[in-house]
């Protein structure tokens, strides 16, 4: 890649800190997301006005919704506009404040966005910056994957969309991502018997030997279809989705009368999101959603903005009881972000994926 | 049809009372339902056992899911045998007993099927009959319209899924049809601004003009979606849905933040409910029950048992203080039941649609 070799080249790990490196749209996607999409610029580092603060990314969650954002189907935020920064959740620190609620130091949760720097302003970010806790007890990076927007999708969904009760049969698909390796082991503790599809026989092994999932079934095997007959003797309570598309689509006839569908993403058909093609097809079998009475609820975890605090108590509890086990990828550099998106379409990570930038002074 | 022929050349309305004439389901459709799906026989009258009561049928009651219970589909009823007599809700009279609980003359509601003769068997019975009030002040028909399954679905679908609140918008498909006529009407009793769609200018003009629908498009005009779009200037907060396919389609992307479909019918989908082909894709624009965290609900009436008088109530009351207008299309005749099923299909009826088939004693 063009631009990797240049910032490569130019400066090696010695990144000179009055640059701001930059990742713009360049075009929108018309199926596999990839580098040829982004635009890499160098700018210099903005200052900071009244009502401002300046925050430097320390870590960059990369996420499924990138991919949404880089279209423009309508969605719960505008897209990505072509030649603008591209969006991403990230943890940053400030490094210089002229706001009186954020001071030099403190580290914050928000829309970094593809870059070193961004300016945090309540008048501008889609998604106002929030400060973490001054005494963290946990590594920075649980806070944007188990005790952040990943564990606490998992939270809500099951709490106030599923609901699994006790005995129930709960199916999570990209059950070894970020989001549905947490779903799996809440709706445990919860009382149900919880079923994983994953996309190789390691991350169905994990799932079942590391995070207790009853059953884990590989989608990419031949007989997929027949290991989750198998796998839900007494049909589908729950199923939380992540992917739509081929699975979804098996999972609506094993659904039982009055399941829940907790309609978390729709990963398989992002990379359809395109700008001059027509949408693409909805799951067959839609007309269970009738016949089994189910209840299907969109879900995007910025709806839940006021009640972050309940779910970070009970995740932090659960997880120094030592109950939720979960995975962090950690990858290197700004530089290589297009292709860490690309590659997680891939299924290439195991839990959450995140970008490592720089380290907090 | 040979067999209409075949029973007005031989009984002419003279039917001899010892005849049951049945309608019994020859093959599963492959497509469009017509007569040639069904055998019509005679035999004897049943006697009723002990702990039965034989059924003498008065109106039958022609409903899109006649359609469903054809095909093998998974649904929530078994799927009618082949050879055995066609699944149908009507009102009946009890002419003879051997039930505690019913006596000869009482009225009741339940699967007469297409039928003269049914025997009331708890036991047999896939719901059971149950007796219509002694004193009724209401036309028979009301029992299976407006005050029976369909005015009841309309009130259970906007109590307990959609919630429209006052100012919201409500769009209904097959709004003329007989829930979609009650559900606008409902609807504006409850403050919301009911959008229609239905298939002919007259059936836009009924909505408007008598059931106070603030607008109704005819999705038959080609610029029906433009229509739509000059109808719905605050988008979509609830949609009805009674037929999906290419109008769910239209309605998913108007969908307001947080809107609810209740999803009650799948009329456009029923006759591509085949034996031997494989299921119909699922709508385009699926993607936004994600993107606009819409609550969708499949919905049948039947779990609404125990609420039914509930329902009947405020229906009855709506009824007698003028608020509630309806249409009744009642047509003669068991013997060209198939037609009717047929017809309904291609939009001919407006509100219920009921046969006639006999007169209580």
């Amino acid at each position: 890649m063009a631009y990797t070799v240049g910032i490569q080249a130019a400066y090696g790990d010695a990144m000179p800190a009055h640059v701001n490196r930059r990742f713009l749209l360049k075009v929108r996607p018309t199926g596999q997301v990839g580098p040829e999409h982004f635009d890499y610029v160098e700018e210099d580092v903005p200052s900071p006005l009244p009502g401002q603060a300046l925050v430097r990314t320390i870590y960059l969650s990369v996420d499924p919704a990138n991919r949404i954002w880089m279209s423009d189907i309508p969605s719960y935020i505008p897209p990505v506009g072509v030649g603008k920064v591209m969006r991403g959740v990230g943890l940053g620190q400030i490094v210089a404040s002229e706001r009186d609620d954020l001071r030099a130091g403190q580290l914050v949760l928000g829309l970094t966005n593809w870059q070193d720097y961004e300016l945090a302003d309540d008048t501008l970010n889609e998604i106002p910056f929030t400060p973490l806790p001054e005494h963290l007890s946990v590594p920075l990076t649980h806070t944007l994957g188990v005790l952040g927007f990943t564990g606490m999708t998992a939270y809500f969904g099951l709490n106030d969309i599923a609901k699994p009760q006790s005995g129930e049969t709960v199916v999570v698909s990209a059950a070894a991502g970020a989001v549905g390796s947490i779903v799996g082991q809440i709706a445990n503790l919860q009382g149900a018997r919880t079923i994983g599809i994953a996309g190789s026989a390691e991350k169905c092994r994990w799932l079942t030997d590391e995070l207790g999932f009853a059953a884990a079934v590989n989608y990419k095997e031949d007989d997929w279809t027949r290991q989750l007959d198998a796998a839900t003797p007494s049909g589908v309570d729950v199923y939380w989705d992540n992917v739509g598309g081929a699975i979804l689509e098996e999972a609506l006839p094993r659904l039982n009368l009055e399941a829940r569908i907790v309609l978390c993403g729709l990963l398989s058909q992002y990379n359809s999101f395109n700008a001059d093609a027509p949408p693409p097809v909805g799951p067959r079998n839609f007309e269970q959603l009738l016949m089994k009475r189910v209840l299907l609820k969109g879900f995007i975890i910025f709806d839940f903005a006021r009640r972050f605090p309940e779910a970070q108590a009970a995740l932090a509890d659960w997880l120094s009881a030592g109950k939720l086990a979960h995975h962090e990828t950690v990858v290197e550099g700004l530089d290589r972000a297009p292709e860490h998106l690309s590659d997680m379409f891939a299924g290439s990570n195991v839990g959450k994926l995140l970008i490592h930038v720089g380290d907090p002074d």
